[in-house]
């Protein structure tokens, strides 16, 4: 079995990834049930100008269509935002592994009153790689999360 | 001033250029504090084979990067589901002007609740299109939002 930090180390390479690109670092993966990679992928806003690909729509975009998301888990380095969140209960995914919900707090509470299962895993480098960023671009991460 | 009406109307065209290309019939444009059209578009699930296009994240895609959604409104051709509601409040936009939510209610109760000024406009030509629509595709539907 896939275990969360496991599945945690992809949604951070991605969110590496996107930091090597010039952008913002987050990442996400989509895994079925069995906990078989569907989909990864992370912000995109500066890569393609695109400010509706956060890392768990493009994870989620990645996938592909699926007829169901039951039984499915989505990491995510960073606490989900609304729109993130409403992604996760819109489409029934199951479960949300959080790298960390320090620097950001979106809503994983939310979703875990509404059914989903969410686990927060204070992971350490999550928590660094966002500090800094955000201290290095505050108003590239405020464009990011509609703080004017 | 575009009227709640004029900013359907454009949404409403982009419902019926979806439904012409063989995809699901609903469609969304967002607008200035000024009523001019930033973004339009509509659900690309089928053209696209892309899942994470919904109308209102479409319209939202095509408006570019903006600094704030300070003063916008959202038109959309139904009531916006989880995914497209978090949109709404993650970024801020101030104003949702929704055709119908008879054929499906999503989170619009959720938004003005929080602060967004949602106006429902029980548009009988929306009614009818996905009333139609759900009849004849009554999977593709359910895929498009999450139900198995």
């Amino acid at each position: 079995m896939t275990t969360d930090q496991e599945m945690l180390a992809v949604a951070v390479e991605e969110a590496r990834a996107g930091l090597a690109e010039g952008g913002i670092p987050i990442g996400a993966a989509l895994f079925d049930p069995d906990g078989v990679l569907l989909g990864r992928g992370h912000n995109r806003r500066v890569q393609d100008d695109d400010p509706s690909v956060h890392g768990e729509t493009d994870a989620f975009r990645n996938a592909g269509r699926q007829r169901s998301y039951r039984g499915t888990t989505m990491a995510t380095t960073l606490s989900p935002c609304w729109f993130c969140s409403g992604l996760v209960r819109q489409f029934g995914i199951t479960r949300v592994v959080v790298g960390e919900a320090q620097t950001f707090v979106g809503g994983h509470d939310w979703l875990a009153e509404n059914g989903v299962e969410v686990v927060v895993l204070d992971d350490p480098e999550c928590v660094a790689m966002m500090t800094e960023f955000i201290a290095e671009h505050p108003d590239l991460w405020n464009e990011d999360i509609g703080v004017d």
